[in-house]
């Protein structure tokens, strides 16, 4: 099964245009002006390849000069309550040591952050304080369509849809969500069942992205669920906030990716390689750096890791558009591509019972 | 293995809107007008899924009036030569049973066609008076753009391409082709690289339908490859043409389905269902009939199998429209599914090593 795997992954990088071996930052296709919507679907959504809009395309929005200012977003938001995800180290969604140590089976569990409502100028304040060293680090973001939601008061500064995806995919977007941190919060490996465009605006979020069809890469494993739960303690500076990981009751399990694409240590690379040889040994993820003003469209089911980097105001600023994708044959396929076992690596359950947590990410 | 295809096939079908247990003859979405150029490569070629057009789109072609009458297209054509495929059973570029019985191995082959160049008023005569019983069976078609070429002087009576398909796919037709035949001429199971638009004339075409998920199902195995060559003999009425199966020397090995979906006899069909399980006890094909003006967009790579009857000019015609695929992350999926052995039956190649024939037939 892995040399037809093998074959699988090298030939449908090589049809989609994408490198195997190199880490070459430009390996995603990037054009200076939006396509048009035939070209889009035609090129992009149909095959399933990912497309980098340069920021001319999005230099009419007035939050390509607003947000990265200083104090636009706190001045506008400055009475508005909206959810902050806060954990220890900026890994929300994402696996951790389980807290039962005791426990029989897995060491580690898929840990959900603790959600606070903060008011927005709060919110900023503790995103740019975030630091693990301090055990705290703050994530503005609700994929709950919040754009439009929590953050109703600034959604004009950005256009309602992106008008040539819209008319390629038939339909206006499902959800437009905002995602406001600094350069400690990471998303890990996962994948969503929406065609994404993902835009950001103040500095730069870093891809590491695979196709579908490297699923069996990325050990999907059944992990039981945690949330981080806050507790308030006395310090010299006052009272501070202390997140403690609890296992959820009754057992919810969640699969996800067991793969950290970049380990803390040398010592912790050697024990994810040698746990995930497929990963490690497999053909480099492909890599995208979008910056400000530029626009990224994902492709619906591909794998996405991802960092950031704050621009001059100290924050990470980003939204994004998720479409509703087609269900078509390449579901299908994935799905069947999904069931098949290789050296334990599958979970070998259909797609569509995936925790929502999976669907819903980043 | 086999409950994760079976999984497969029905999953595919249902995300394509055709049904799994029926041969409901209305399976494939029907329109009345052309689609538009996005809708068009949204929801049937993105996705993989045919689409039958009404005769309206076809109204303004002189050929829809012109053609099947009787005397126009030999008129037109009298004194051009064509390429007439000759068989004793009408079934060209189809298995047959191998001419040497002591060969060891298997015991059928891939027969080929023998091909006459002949003016067209002869080539309607043999074609009118095609029968099995008297061992010879004649189809008008050429499938290198032949429409363009040995038909020139009728080319302009259908348009040049087809302008919705031509604007969603970006591209001109890579060959047009005229295929001129009465009931007796059949075409087994095979798929195409190409996106194929087929627009019926005369007559009907009556097609059998699965899609490239389906391929296991097919028994796709290597067979040698033979020609028809003819002989004359004299006779009572004068000199009579008489067809013989020769193998080809040096042995080229093609490889081709081994399942006829309609075999003559209960006692073949018995041998047939037991040889080939997958086909008989899986979901039915897919069952469309294209009448004289419809037109059917065939997505690439889909098995079709091929019947026809006449109209009241004794005659079935149609012009089918080849427009280059796109190898995109849909084809390496596929790759992947035909590489993998169930019960013998995957070649286990690479689709690119298929022979010609395969890639070019109706």
């Amino acid at each position: 099964m892995e040399p037809a795997l093998r074959e699988l992954w090298a030939e449908s990088r090589d049809l989609l245009g994408l490198p195997s071996s190199s880490q070459d930052a430009t390996a995603v296709p990037r054009v200076s002006l939006p396509p048009t919507p035939l070209a889009f679907l035609r090129d992009h959504v149909s095959p399933g390849r990912p497309l980098l809009v340069s920021a001319a395309a999005t230099r009419h929005w007035p939050a390509a000069s607003l947000w990265p200012t200083a104090s636009y977003l706190t001045d506008a938001l400055r009475s508005t309550a909206v959810s902050l995800h806060l954990t220890p180290d900026g890994r929300a969604d994402a696996l951790a040591s389980h807290p039962h140590p005791r426990r029989p089976g897995s060491s580690r569990c898929f840990a959900s952050a603790h959600v606070r409502r903060v008011d927005f100028p709060t919110a900023v304040r503790l995103i740019r304080g975030s630091d693990p060293a301090a055990g705290l680090v703050a994530y503005a973001q609700q994929q709950d369509d919040c754009l439009r939601g929590e953050y109703a008061a600034v959604a004009g500064d950005v256009d309602a849809h992106v008008p040539w995806a819209t008319e390629a995919l038939g339909c206006l977007p499902e959800a437009v969500n905002l995602w406001i941190g600094n350069a400690h919060s990471v998303t890990s490996f996962h994948k969503d069942h929406y065609d994404n465009i993902y835009v950001v605006l103040s500095g730069e979020k870093h891809f590491l992205l695979l196709p579908p069809t490297e699923h069996h890469r990325l050990y999907v494993r059944d992990y039981p669920a945690a949330r981080y739960v806050a507790t308030e303690q006395s310090s010299e500076g006052g009272r501070q906030l202390r997140l403690k990981l609890e296992m959820e009751v009754p057992e919810r399990i969640v699969p996800w990716s067991s793969v950290d694409p970049c380990p803390a240590s040398p010592e912790e690379l050697a024990v994810q390689a040698s746990s995930f040889p497929l990963y490690f040994d497999g053909p480099a993820p492909i890599r995208c750096t979008v910056r400000a003003g530029e626009m990224l469209y994902l492709p619906s089911m591909w794998f996405h890791h991802v960092s950031q980097s704050p621009g001059p105001n100290g924050l990470t600023i980003a939204v994004n558009y998720w479409y509703d994708m087609q269900f078509d044959i390449k579901y299908a396929y994935f799905n069947f591509l999904r069931s098949l076992e290789i050296n334990g690596c599958s979970s070998g359950k259909p797609d569509a019972s995936e925790g929502d947590l999976e669907e819903k990410k980043d």
